[in-house]
């Protein structure tokens, strides 16, 4: 008898634990992730308002960080949060050499429209963040065969923050024209590490509709017909 | 006074505006995607029920994929959806080679666990998408100082994938070892593609409270405060 209010009281405890809202999303809350999903915009510096992020917001953004996906559970990600004047604008020159070595690269019509793009808000944003892949120096399980997912292991990451930025309302910019091996000197990292995204934060004036190169005409959306493939290429 | 009536008019269309719901998020919409966020898991094989995906919720998946950030908003992903037997078992042969070539990496009792472990469901799933990077014959704005950010901007789309999919209900396990030749040879991907994911998608019959690999303690949760510094590298 004993053993039997036991084993009904184990399998009580299992179905209240299936059926916890951790295990099983709704209807409503899988279009709240598609409306993050489709809201988060790359921000840029002149859509920036000054106000500062406050230390609970960008805890509640890293933490997003740490729980993304890695390669063997190698967590291959290291963040250096960058808020001193003097270390941006260093930065902010790194962006504007390799923006100028940019420029001649689009022809015509393009760079006239590229130079009045404003591509970054490295000193317009209060908070910067730099993210790095460091390499384990021991084998990893399921980076044997290819070396990549590492450095993708810390890309997820980085789309996990700016989801969880924008669901915070708060705009997130990823600027990759910057000379990597400058950003690592400015910031002390080990030989070793890379650079894989410099992000800027900060509170927004507004969230475009659309995203900016859209709306621009720089390029136009890909509709799904043309990115899906069955079974094989043709 | 026409005039009066059409300023307010128009004051009251961008205050509608302003207030729709995709451009503010609340506290509970942010716990939402916490949640999402954290319940994601990596699902092998041996997780995966044999229900089939269906159709709409396949195209929720790769609609999510395609709202993902893309550097110069390239959008440089091309996504083949394999459900014949003869190709997976094709993919999951390489996948038994690769692994083979990994076991002697590692050393004594970690090898030990290597082998009990299920590391991909490349056959145990019905439906398999294989995700390359198709590299831009033009240059790509944001994309002349480092390269990387194309394939990083695949990466970020197969993220929306799995979070969509977590949302769904669906478990999504990434493969990674693989010989990616071998895989783009199967598949006929044209030479200039770069394989950047292999994902399984199935239903489960459980997802894990935590990481498969730190519940067998294969790896520990690195803390917040070792992988996060302050201005710069000590």
């Amino acid at each position: 008898m004993a053993s039997w209010i036991f084993r009904a009281f184990k399998s009580f405890l299992a179905l209240a634990k299936s059926g916890r809202s951790v295990t099983e999303f709704s209807k409503a809350e899988q279009e709240v992730l598609q409306r993050i999903l489709m809201a988060r915009r790359d921000v840029r510096g002149n859509r920036f308002s000054r106000d500062p992020i406050c230390e609970e917001d960008l805890q509640t953004i890293l933490r997003a960080a740490l729980w993304a996906p890695s390669v063997g559970y190698s967590q291959p990600w290291e963040f250096v949060i960058v808020t001193e004047a003097a270390t941006r604008k260093q930065i902010a020159a790194s962006f504007s050499e390799e923006n100028a070595r940019a420029l001649p690269l689009f022809q015509g019509e393009k760079q006239q429209k590229y130079q009045q793009l404003k591509l970054e808000g490295i000193l317009e944003t209060p908070v910067n963040v730099a993210v790095f892949y460091k390499q384990s120096g021991k084998p990893v399980l399921g980076q044997t065969s290819m070396p990549e997912p590492g450095e993708y292991s810390v890309v997820c990451a980085v789309q996990n923050m700016w989801l969880m930025a924008r669901a915070l309302n708060i705009g997130m910019g990823w600027v990759s024209i910057l000379d990597p091996e400058k950003v690592k000197y400015i910031l002390n990292a080990p030989p070793a590490y890379k650079l894989v995204a410099y992000l800027c934060l900060g509170h927004v004036r507004e969230f475009l509709e659309q995203p900016e190169l859209e709306l621009l005409q720089w390029e136009r959306r890909k509709e799904m017909g043309e990115v899906v493939h069955r079974e094989r290429f043709e």
